[in-house]
C-alpha cells in the first residue's frame, strides 16, 4: 500500500449548527463528520475537515498543498466564500487535485468557475424517491455497487435541464417520483484534475450514511486522485527542429 | 432552398401486414408511410420508402447511392436483412449519409455494426407513461418544440444500461412510470457520417403521429444531412516536408 | 433565405493603430475590418464591429442583444476589457448567442470564463510553417474546403499542452515546421451557445485575408448560429405526476 | 498488492519468422516477446502470449476468459483471424477485458469491429522521425513520463484523415517529420471493457523496447484492467413502480 490519499472534506456547516433547521437533527455533527466518518475507516485514505467558518474557511495555503482530493458541499452560503480562495482551490484543482462536489455544491462559486455555465437546475423539496440509474457500469465510481441502481426513499429533487457542460463522462442518471430525470454523476476533466459532481446529498436526510452513497463517494475519491506526471512548461519555447 | 435533401424510409414492415397483429390498426400502410407522410410536407425533404420485403429490401446500389439521410425501424426480422446490404448502407454512412435508427432499430445489424457494442437494454411493454425531456436545448434536433419535454402516454418502456458507446451528444433522457430512465436521443458521427438514435415508435402506439415526435425526426433529419467536404486520401502519401 | 445572422466582429484593436507595429501594415484598417470584409459578402450574414477603445468597448446592452454570433480577437490588452461587460458576454453565450475565438483570444477573460481552466500553451513567433489538418471531414464548419489541410506558410507558433477541456469536437490539428503539433479548432457547447476556438490569426501576418481561413471562420458563423427552442424553466416546480 | 492483472500479449508473429524479413532482426523472438518482457518485470502484472499460428490463434475459451486484459498487434495477415475467435474477443471486451491495440492494429478485425469505421488512415515508410505529444497530462496512461513528449528517432509514419470514432479521451498526438499529425493515443469505452489505441510499434524498429513506450503500454494495461462492478440485467424487466 502506497502513500494514503490525502482528503479535505469541506462543509459550509450552517444549516447543521442552527437548532431550528432539521439539519441539525440529522448531522449533529455537521455533514462532514458524516463523510469524513467513512473515508477515515479507508485503510488508503487519510480525512481532514475545514468549514466555512474557520479562518480562511480551514483552506490555509498548507492545507489545499497537503491536499489530493477535497469534497466540497455548500448550499446558503455560496457567496460568502472568498473569491480568493476560490481563486486557490480552482488553481491546486488545474494542477492535479481531485475535487468532488456534492449536491447543492452545484451551485458553488468553485464548481461553477470550472465549468463555465450557470449550472442552474430545477429543484422540489418534498422527500419524494429518487433511483439512481448506474449508465457507466465499466466505471471506476460504481466499483462494487450490488445492484445496478441506488434508491433513496426520501430526498429534494434536482431535474434537467442541468445547465453543464457535456460531461466527459455521465455514470448515473436519476429518476424522480414526480416525473423528472436528472444527470446524477458527471466526471469532467480540467487542467491536471478530475472532477466529479455527485448530486445525492440534501441537508435534511441522512444520505451520507447511505452505504451505498458512501462507497461512491470513496470510489471517487480513488479515482480523482492525482498521479505524478510530466512538469508541462508554458510560454515561449525554442524550436525542437531546424527552421 | 437548395436541392431537397433526399430521404429514404425504411421499414421491415412486417407487422403491419399481419392483421392479427395491433400495428395493422394502428399503421395499416406501414410504419414507414406515417414517417413519410411528414417529411414529404416539408419543402426542403424529398422521401422515398424501402421495406424488407422488396428486392434487394428495396435497396438497390442506386437508391442507396441517392440517398442523403436514411431512416430505419427493425424489430422481429433484424436477421433476416442481408449481410451485404448492411455493408453498403455502413459505406455509405461512413462517406456522408446521414441514418436515423428508430426505436427496436436499436438491435439491428446496421446500428449494431456502427457502435461495436451490444446495443441490449431492458424492456418492458404494458404501455406506460414516457417523458422524454430535452438535456441539450441548443441542439438543432429540438430546435421549435415548444415544452422542455414530449410526454408519450402509452408506450413500451426501454430502461439502463443501454449497451452504447457514449454518444457524441446526448439529446432527450427518458423518465418511464415504471420507475427506470433511458438515453433516448443519442448522436454521433462515424467516418463522414451522422446518426441519430432516437428511442420512440413502438409499433402498438401511433407514436409515429405525434406532431411532436415528428417534428424531432424532421429536425433529426436536416442535422444528419451530409455536407461537401473535401476529398480524404488513404494509403500511401508522400512527404509534404523535405525529410 | 431567413434572416440574416448578425455579427459582431470584436477586435482589441490596439497593435494596428501603433505606427512602429508590423500590424498597421498588413491591417491598417485593424484585423477587423479584414474579417468583415469576407462575412459583409456572404448574403447570409449581416456584420457590424466594435472595438476595445469605443464606449464600453462597443458592446452595449443593445449590441449584445442584437448579434447571432461574436467573433473576438484580443492579446495584449485582455486585461482592459471590464468584467461587467464579459459578464454579459458570458450571459447572452449561455442564453444562444454563438462565439467564435481567434488566435491569442485563446487567453481573453470571456474564453477563460467559459472554459475553467487555464487555456496557457506554448508559443514561439519566428514565422514558420503551420499546416492544419482537418480531422473531422463531416463538419460543418471545414464544409467546402478543397484540400484536406491548410498551409499558412509564415505565423507564430502555438503548442500543446494547450490547457483546455477536451473539445466536444476536434475538427484541425496543426502541425509546425519547428516541431509542435495544435489543437487548432476546438467546437464547445455552453449553455444553449456554441463555441469554436480558430487558432490562426497572428497580427503580423495577412492570415485573414487567406481565403481558406475565410472561408472556415464564415462556416463557423453558421455552425454557431442561435436556434429557437423551448424556453427553459429553472428553479423551484412542481411535480409531474402524483407523489 | 491483489491480484495480478492477467495479461494476454497476442501477436500475428509472421514477419519475425521470415528470415529475409528485417523484422527477424529487430525481434528474433516476436515482438509479443519484446511486450511481454516489460510486462513481466512488473509486479501487479502476469504475462502470456498467442499467436496466429497457434491452435485457435492461441485464444483457447480458457486463455480469454482468463484473459483481464489483451494487447494485440497485427498487420499482415488480419484477414486470417478467424471470425469466431474475434467474435468471443469482441463478447469479452464487452463483458470488462481490456484491449490495447498496437501500431497496424488499427486494421485489424476487433479493433474496426469495435469502432464501427474503417479506421483507415495514410501511412509512409521512410523511417521518418515522429515525436507524440502528451495532450492529456492528468491521465493515467501516461502517469511517470519524464518528459511532454515521446521522441521515436524512425518509425513508420501514419497521417490523418484517422477514420475512428472521436476517442472518449485523446492522450497522444503525434508530429512527423514529412508534415503529417496523427492521433496517436485513443481511450474508448465499449459494453465494460476499456480500449486503447496506441500508434508506436513498426515491425521494422526496436520501438517496443523503447522504455517511455514500454511504460505506456504498462500504464495502459492498469488503466485497461477491469473492475468489479454490478452484474448488469437485460431483457424484459417488471416495473419498479406502481403504474
Amino acid at each position: 500500500m502506497g502513500t494514503p490519499i490525502r482528503v479535505t472534506v469541506w462543509n459550509e456547516f450552517r444549516h447543521e449548527k442552527n437548532k431550528e433547521h432539521p439539519a441539525s437533527k440529522v448531522y449533529p455533527d455537521g455533514m462532514h463528520a458524516a463523510i469524513a466518518e467513512h473515508l477515515q475507516a479507508q485503510p488508503d485514505i487519510q480525512v481532514r475537515t475545514a468549514t466555512l467558518d474557520e479562518p480562511e474557511h480551514g483552506l490555509t495555503d498548507e492545507v489545499i498543498a497537503g491536499t489530493d482530493v477535497m469534497t466540497w458541499w455548500g448550499h446558503a452560503a455560496h457567496a460568502e466564500v472568498r473569491d480568493e480562495i476560490v481563486e486557490k482551490v480552482h488553481q491546486r484543482v488545474l494542477e492535479g487535485m481531485g475535487l468532488i462536489c456534492l449536491h447543492s455544491a452545484h451551485y458553488s462559486k468553485i464548481f461553477k468557475k470550472l465549468m463555465g455555465s450557470s449550472c442552474s437546475l430545477k429543484w422540489r423539496e418534498v422527500g419524494e424517491n429518487e433511483r439512481l440509474w448506474v449508465v457507466e457500469p465499466g466505471h471506476p465510481i460504481v466499483q462494487g455497487l450490488e445492484k445496478e441502481y441506488i434508491d433513496l426513499e426520501h430526498t429534494e429533487m434536482y431535474g434537467e435541464r442541468f445547465d453543464i457542460p457535456m460531461p466527459d463522462r455521465l455514470v448515473f442518471i436519476s429518476w424522480f417520483a414526480g416525473g423528472e430525470v436528472f444527470r446524477s454523476g458527471c466526471c469532467y476533466q480540467r487542467g491536471k484534475g478530475r472532477i466529479f459532481y455527485f448530486r445525492p446529498g440534501h441537508e435534511t436526510f441522512p444520505i451520507f450514511f447511505n452505504p451505498e452513497i458512501r462507497q461512491v463517494i470513496a470510489n471517487a475519491v480513488r479515482w480523482a486522485a492525482p498521479q505524478p506526471s510530466a512538469a508541462i512548461t508554458w510560454g515561449n519555447v525554442k524550436p525542437l527542429e531546424d527552421i
